[in-house]
């Protein structure tokens, strides 16, 4: 693992393209690092021009003093090449490519930056870009983009995969006085991808909290290995956009239908505890959240406002996102009572009345934190004209940074807009976060309790004991023949029953007598893939006369090709599940669980983990969906055997990953009863 | 209906309690009075003082000069009583009570108030509160309130059940430069209510577009009626709080289960064309985009951008609310390609490109209002150095306010915060909403579109048909005999399967007999409601025997009270569904459509809506569930008849108008085949 720390702290830095025109790009980028107090050496490289902005220019990179160990490159895209191969000879071993006109602009660019590429692998040289807007550093300080303005040092680091989208986050940022560390666009990823970044800004010890706005992921694989090694000690906030374009493949399962792309993004980001935010906002939201407060030991929240309104409007939110109020101790209530008005509520959403000043706030903040049923605080006020605002703020950052503060979060939500600048400043600046509206703190209490489980959880699946593979199972392209997937039950002891493919209604009742009944017949012919949908499965046959009908009929039915009849032995009652996998292109083997039957699209109860599945995450993704409650014994049915569906699971994830040939697995209906679960139905696609 | 004018428009105000001292509440309101220009005529009532802000103080009331037609009461609770008696001798007409101390502090304060509520209903006077914070017209202008600040004239009404949400709204107001028209704190609402106000609102020519952040109406009925003929002419915009607070009555079938307070408030924001907002922030974004711009009149929207990663943002907000991208036409995608650089996407969302300044952007926008697929466009510019974000404010406030931009509503998202406050200024004096992240644009364009779709359809239901009640039909309280059941269904025309309730087995197999097989045999004993979750119903029956001894069986249960045999003719195949009604403490009869069968309560599969229900509203509700799919023949199953569960949706609405004593219905399952619905289980509840 690589770490690029010369993109955000150069001992020197040449900018090939330097301008002295201001409304040039190669002007912007020796700007910022002018004005934002860059103090390694500023290289303008610029045949025509003797100094930009107090700094002297060079004619080429080999006219430049070391150390420079970056270069800028701010020319036009046929020029980049050349430029580059300079950047090689003068020895700079890191180069940012801000010029476009390569991959995005078609097949042309797409040649352009192949030979960038191997120039690069050839000579071993960092590439960041081409196409992007480069990359900041506060700390340094240290500013290579042309975008106006500079965030002030903080610890949030941001990696985006769009330049105006930094552009726009650097400018919410000055706006809002929020600190980050370091920012960086990845342009086209040529050389240096998201990945190596998320590794770099790990790295940086300014850097508490990274947040990440994500098109696509470069490599699955390698996102997922990084990520989880670094949200163990890191949080990564991410925003992954792109939601409405679900990938076109074409859809064979029950299972592939459900999935698609974002399934296996949120079952990525949950496997790697990287949290996923829903808007640009949200994610800022809980960066600070994040960055600034400790996490919550559990989901109890303690809301405490001057406004009856205002406490309704932040515990909607907060149950909405599966947070509680926090019951809270007799003897804080008794606490609150001596402290408070008559009138006021020291019932959880603590109500303390419009009268109530900075003093009753500190008092019953400091009340709250010190009650072992509180995880977290929430300190509203409207806004009235008893004291300033910036009163409060002052009293809610010093509680909060009390010894006593510091082990529980706490959010502030001071109202409105005209009046509350100064207090925003003032919170921001002793770490809590403030919001103009209660409802922004539901997710973002979710968002620091859901990291808190995540790091509690032990959700390495790396080392935990797969079944090996069986010597003997071999597979061919296509969907598998009944004998194959009878052998590959057997081979990872899946549970079904007991059956066999005739070809004759004579066989086929024979062999119904001897299983006892009732059994099913299910037609078996090669162009049908769901077979219930054109009547080839008949169900509760009761006796010989009945399937030897039965299969006349079927064998009758007008498809083309080699037909079977499976008898399988009955199972009658049970919870009816569906288990499968398909391979997502970027994150692997995906499993399903849900509820079964032939009603699975419309339903849509299901829940998604990445292969492989430990007992402990199938235990999860069960509770995810309403098998969950069915399996308990739903309405005065018997509970059914749900160690014996978690172990199915587990082993399907296992066939998963030790055999990459297998496309697509679907068990429906797996019936869960009281004596065990048995793959009723199951299908399994093969790939070259 | 009164129109409460004289609380926004007064010609003199008499303000009892009022002082000299800046910390009090009867300072605050003569300050605002005065600091916010009213010029009607400004008593200060107080006999220790000679004048306060240069406005003579008066000894009490009766020394006030004419015309006085508002008084505002800030004396402490137990003096309120004496001054409104003053009040009605001195025949103000209209009293703000600001003073909090009634209701809201327990038994005592009741009394209070009642004592206010019947002097007010005696003289007529029309009182505002107690506990409430006033009104405030911008127009008039006139400010009664004692919270700092007054927003600029401007066309947006607030209705607030919380004076400190009020408060906050002031200051947001303030803040982001957005004007309103009148404001008004409801306090205790024991005089004058929400639906009065909604009432004086929707008569003031200044307010376009009314919002009101809701607890809880005072009176459905009155709500529903008044909110619908409103809805017509100004749009209503509500954010209703308190979702997590639902009632905690009994609940005695999957209807109730499922439906709950906010399913009700959900059926009568949509019958009255209510908008619904999820938080106050929302409700502010819906007001702006309403009040400025016209409604689209479809739902596709054109997205011009200069970053692709803003644009993605905005599809996705977009397509997650049901909006949809425009497909544009041939000639517009000419015009912009003759317009744009090369690499510019003319795709919708349009790329500009980073390089592209306002020029650009008003020939785009141009193009696409032009457009005959658009129907609503979004303007989005991430942060450049080209050009001065104003220039572009300046551009889309200039095109959208052009006879061809006033047809089409335009929205703006000029990201960012520290370089785009002016820009956001301009836009809204130009009456074009800006929003600083693109994801708040999604469910915006969908509440317009929402209205539109409200206005066209006739969704008044106060003149259709009712079926006429039968006269013959009477029940008594508890749950229905099977008799009763029987004689409901054949009053109104719903069908069921041919059945009997018989004593015995012999009884019981004879009856089968004579139906034809298959049937059902379901136990009906006093103290069991739902059958099947003891084993009390018996499907698939196929001979005499079987029906004998199941009969025997079941009589054999050991429940007490009087057992009896319901004998039915099994009706197979078809789809499962559900229909049920309870009453709304509120709103009255809410229907309920879904998927039937036992797990009604984990699918949650459920549509609302209010009695009566049309054809078309029945429809509508199928359409929102899961059987719409079902229904037209899912996955190879012929389609069922639609309209015969229409015409029983339609039925069961009529009952519950016709038969208030019925306090619940459900239909589970009513199965719809091809040859028509049939309603295999009904139970009904008769309340006293």
């Amino acid at each position: 693992m690589t770490i690029f720390e010369a993109f955000f702290r150069p001992q020197g830095v040449a900018i090939v393209g330097a301008s002295r025109d201001p409304f040039k790009l190669g002007y912007g980028v020796v700007r910022n690092l002018v004005n934002h107090h860059y103090d390694g050496g500023i290289y303008p490289i610029n045949p025509r021009a003797d100094e930009i902005l107090g700094h002297k220019c060079y004619n080429t990179v080999f006219d430049v003093p070391d150390p420079v160990d970056l270069a800028v490159l701010v020319v036009p895209a046929p020029a980049v090449e050349e430029e580059l191969l300079r950047c090689v000879e003068r020895g700079i071993s890191h180069v940012t490519v801000v010029s476009g006109g390569f991959r995005e602009v078609g097949p042309e660019g797409v040649v352009r930056e192949e030979r960038l590429k191997q120039i690069c692998a050839e000579h071993d040289i960092a590439l960041l870009g081409p196409n992007c807007i480069g990359t900041i550093d506060t700390h340094t300080p240290f500013n290579s983009t042309f975008v106006a303005g500079h965030p002030r040092p903080g610890d949030i680091g941001f990696i985006s995969q769009s330049g105006a989208v930094t552009a726009a986050v650097i400018d919410w940022a000055r706006g809002s006085g929020v600190g980050f560390s370091r920012m960086v666009s990845l342009g086209n990823q040529s050389g240096v991808n998201d990945v190596d970044m998320l590794n770099t800004l790990a790295n940086d010890h300014n850097t508490h909290v990274i947040t990440t706005y994500i098109e696509g992921v470069s490599d699955g694989q390698a996102f997922l290995h990084s990520a989880s090694r670094i949200s163990k000690q890191r949080p990564i906030i991410a925003l992954k956009v792109g939601r409405s374009s679900a990938g076109a493949k074409a859809v064979t399962s029950h299972t592939g239908a459900l999935a698609g792309t974002e399934a296996a993004y949120n079952a990525a980001f949950r496997r790697a505890g990287v949290l996923r935010a829903s808007r640009l906002e949200e994610m800022l939201d809980w960066a600070l959240a994040i960055a600034w407060q400790p996490l919550p030991r559990g989901n109890c929240v303690g809301v405490l406002t001057n406004a009856g309104g205002a406490g309704v409007m932040a515990v909607d939110a907060l149950e909405a996102a599966g947070m509680e109020l926090a019951p809270l101790t007799d003897a804080t209530k008794n606490y609150l009572s001596q402290r408070l008005p008559p009138m006021a509520s020291i019932q959880n959403p603590i109500d303390i009345l419009a009268g109530s000043g900075p003093a009753s706030y500190a008092l019953c903040l400091d009340g709250l934190l010190s009650d072992e049923t509180v995880d977290a605080v929430v300190v509203i006020t409207a806004p009235q004209d008893w004291f300033a605002p910036v009163s409060l703020a002052e009293v809610i950052g010093e509680v909060s940074s009390s010894p006593l503060g510091r082990k529980k979060p706490v959010l502030a939500v001071i109202m409105g807009l005209a009046s509350t600048s100064d207090a925003t400043q003032v919170l921001h600046r002793r770490r809590v976060p403030n919001f103009a509206f209660p409802e922004r703190i539901g997710s973002t209490l979710a968002a620091m309790w859901q990291r808190k489980q995540w790091l509690d959880s032990n959700s390495d699946t790396t080392d935990i004991g797969i079944l090996p593979p069986p010597d003997d199972l071999k597979f061919s392209p296509g969907w598998l023949p009944q004998e194959g997937v009878d052998a590959l039950l057997a081979a990872y002891q899946i549970p079904c029953p007991p059956s066999a493919v005739l070809d004759t209604p004579d066989e086929a009742a024979n062999f119904a007598d001897s299983l006892g009944y009732p059994v099913v017949l299910k037609l078996l012919a090669g162009d049908v893939t769901h077979k219930t949908d054109i009547g080839g499965v008949r169900l509760n046959l009761l006796d010989w006369n009945a399937v030897y009908q039965v299969a006349e009929g079927l064998l009758n039915t007008p498809f083309t090709g080699a037909k079977h009849l499976l008898v399988q032995k009955m199972i009658t009652g049970g919870v009816e599940a569906i288990v499968g996998m398909v391979r997502d292109s970027q994150f692997g083997p995906l499993m399903m669980v849900g509820s079964g039957g032939t009603q699975v699209e419309l339903i849509k109860d299901a829940a998604f983990e990445l292969a492989p599945v430990t007992r402990k995450l199938a235990g999860e993704m069960i509770d995810r969906t309403t098998l969950s409650l069915l399996l308990q014994g739903y309405r005065g049915r018997p509970a059914a055997d749900r160690e014996s569906l978690v172990k199915i699971i587990e082993r399907l994830s296992h066939i998963a990953v030790n055999h990459p040939e297998i496309a697509e697995i679907e068990i429906n209906p797996l019936i869960v009863r009281d004596d065990g679960a048995y793959a009723v139905d199951m299908r399994v696609r093969v790939e070259k």
